[in-house]
C-alpha cells in the first residue's frame, strides 16, 4: 500500500512513528512543510523536515519535540559572543551539522529535494522524505504590534520569538504562488493508494503544503481516500498553538471547524478524539465521513492506534466508494 | 611607534605576542597570509588570521598553537556521521562559530578586510588585524605521488593532510597576480616606523604575503628598517616543516639562506640564533646587518627578549642609516 502523508513538524512526525507501526509494509511518501524555513546565520534551517527526519531516524530530542537529543549549545555561545543572533532560535551543534551540510549542497547548485535524499540516507527514516517544493517558500504572519503598527513577520519570528502572544492578522505562504511541487511529489498523490493528512497545524503546517499550486488540486483529484485526524481536540490544539493562525483565516479551533475549512472537496474522512463525538453529525452532513476516536499521541501505542482508526476510516471510505461505483454501474446496466 | 608585522600562524602570532610585551606603546599592524584560507564545508575559513586573533585575544589552544581552548568536536563528529570530509582538517564547535560568522558577512557582501574588524571586535588582540588581501588567493603545492603523477594540492592537503611527507616541486600563490592588496595595507607600510618579519614560514607565510602585487615594492621602498627573525635554527626549522617548501623554491634551510632569499633589497637587519652566529658574517657581506641571538619562543619572556632584540637591531640600522645620511650630506655640503 502506498501512503502519502502531508506533514508539517511534531505532530506529523509523532503520527508517522505510529503509521509505520500500523502499517509496516506500506511504502510511506511524507510531502514536508517548508513553509518555516527560515535562514539563521547564513543557515538554511528546515525545521519540519528535520523534525520529520530525525523522529523517524532516531535523533529526535524526545522531550521537547525538536532538534537532537544529547545535544549542547557551544556554536550558538559563540555566535552570542560575536554579538551574532538570533538568540531565540535554538539550534544546537549536532543540529548545525545538518544545517551545514544542506547549506553547502544547495550552495553547490543542489535542489533541497535532493539534498532531504542526501541526509535521509544518513537517518534512514523508513519513508520517502520529500520537501514540498524545492522553490523557496517563507510564510509570514502578519501581526498588529502593540502601538498599532502591522507588520509581517517570519512564521519563526511569530511562532518561536513571540510565542504567537499576538494575535495573527493574516497568514501568507510568500512565493508560493511561483513555486512548483517538488519532483515526485504529483506522482506520489496520483499513485497513492490512501492519502493523510496528520494531526498538523492546518494553516501554516497542511495548509502550506496545500498552497503550492499543483498539490491541493492533486489532492483533491487523487483516486485514493484522504482521511484527516483532527488536530484540534475540545476547543483546544492538541499542542501548539493552532487556535492562534485558525483565527487568523477565519476558522474556529474545533474539530469540525477545521474539517470543514478543509472542506469535503478534499478530505473523504475526518478523525475526531472521542471527546467531541457530538460534532461527528455535523461533520457528516458536510460530506465527509467522520468517526470519533481517541486523538491524543501520548506514547507509540496509542499512536499506531490512532493511525490504525485512520486506516480503517480509509478502508470504509472505499468501501463506500465502491458500492457507489457498483451502484452506478448497476443503474447503468 | 608604528610597526608593521607580516605575520602567518603560529609563529607569528606568538612572536606577536612578545612584541606587545616588548612594545606596549607601539601601534602595531599586522598583515595576515590568507594564502592557506580553504573553504571546508561551505565554509570560508581562514587558519592564520584566526591564530593571531586567538592568540593575541586569549582564546587560542597553547598547547596546539591553533584552534580554540577547550574546544569540543561534535559538529565535525556529525558531518562525518554524514559522510562529509575532510576529517584530516580540525574544525571544533567554537572554531565553526569564526567560520559561520564569516561566511555570512562574506555572503552579504562584507569584504575580509571589514568581517576581520568585526571579529576582532570580539577577541580585541590589542593589533589591528588586516589581511594581506580581500581577494581570494590560495596556496597550492605541487606535488609528485608515489606513481609519479604530478598534481597540485590546496596547501592545507599538503601541510595538514600529507604532512608534507612528499617533496613540494613548486608553491604557487593561485590569484595572486590579480589580487590587490587590502584597504589599508600599502598605507601602515609607507607610515611605519618599524616592518618586521617575524620566524613565520618564508615561503607559505611572509612569502606569500609579499606576492601580493605592490606589497613587496612597498616593503622594499618603506622609509622604515626592515628586520626579520629566522624561523630556522641550526639545519631545520624552529616548528612546522618550512624546510620542505624551501626546497621547492631552491632554498637551502639555514638562516643565511633565508636571509638572502628575502635578499638586502627587502631586509635591513636579520636575527640568527646563538647556534647560527657562524653565519652572521656570511649575511653582512650581503648587505643585510646581523645578530645572533637567542630565537627560541619557548616563553612570553623569551619571546619578549627577541621581539627586543628585534627593536635593538632596527635601532642600529636607523642610527647607520642616520649615519650615512649625514656623511652624505658632509661630503655634499
Amino acid at each position: 500500500m502506498r501512503i502519502v502523508v502531508l506533514a508539517g513538524g511534531i505532530g506529523g512526525a509523532r503520527f508517522l512513528r505510529g503509521l509505520k507501526r500500523a502499517a509496516p509494509d506500506a511504502e510511506i511518501t511524507v510531502i514536508g512543510n517548508t513553509g518555516d524555513d527560515i535562514h539563521l546565520f547564513g543557515l538554511k534551517v528546515c525545521p519540519d523536515l528535520d523534525t520529520v527526519m530525525y523522529t523517524l531516524g532516531g535523533g529526535i530530542n524526545e522531550e521537547q519535540g525538536w532538534g537532537r537529543e544529547d545535544e549542547s549549545f557551544t556554536v550558538k555561545e559563540e555566535l552570542a559572543a560575536y554579538g551574532v543572533g538570533p538568540e531565540w532560535f535554538g539550534l544546537g551543534d549536532r543540529d548545525f551539522a545538518t544545517h551545514i551540510v544542506r547549506t553547502q549542497m544547495l550552495g553547490a547548485g543542489y535542489p533541497l529535494s535532493a539534498v532531504t535524499e542526501a541526509l535521509c540516507a544518513r537517518w534512514r527514516p523508513g519513508v520517502r522524505l520529500l520537501p514540498m517544493s524545492d522553490d523557496r517558500i517563507e510564510t509570514h504572519v502578519a501581526i498588529e504590534t502593540d502601538d498599532g503598527e502591522q507588520r509581517a513577520v517570519h512564521f519563526q519570528e511569530y511562532w518561536v520569538k513571540l510565542r504567537a502572544a499576538v494575535d495573527a492578522k493574516a497568514v501568507v505562504p510568500v512565493g508560493a504562488e511561483q513555486a512548483k511541487p517538488a519532483p515526485g511529489v504529483l506522482e506520489a498523490i496520483a499513485e497513492a493508494d490512501l492519502i493523510l493528512f496528520p494531526p498538523s497545524n492546518p494553516v501554516v503546517s497542511v495548509g502550506t503544503i496545500l498552497a503550492v499550486p499543483g498539490i491541493r488540486e492533486a489532492v483533491a483529484s487523487a483516486a485514493a481516500p484522504v482521511v484527516g485526524l483532527s488536530p484540534i481536540v475540545g476547543d483546544a490544539p492538541v499542542r501548539g498553538m493552532a487556535d492562534k493562525v485558525l483565527a487568523a483565516v477565519g476558522v474556529e479551533a474545533t474539530a469540525a471547524a477545521v474539517a470543514a475549512h478543509y472542506g469535503a472537496g478534499l478530505l473523504d474522512g475526518w478523525l475526531v478524539d472521542t471527546v467531541d463525538a457530538g460534532t461527528v453529525a455535523d461533520v457528516e452532513t458536510a460530506g465527509i465521513r467522520c468517526r470519533a476516536v481517541p486523538l491524543m499521541m501520548t506514547d507509540l501505542d496509542t499512536t499506531a492506534a490512532m493511525a490504525r482508526e485512520a486506516l480503517t476510516l480509509a478502508e470504509e471510505v472505499r468501501a463506500a466508494d465502491t458500492d457507489a461505483d457498483t451502484s452506478e454501474g448497476g443503474a447503468g446496466a
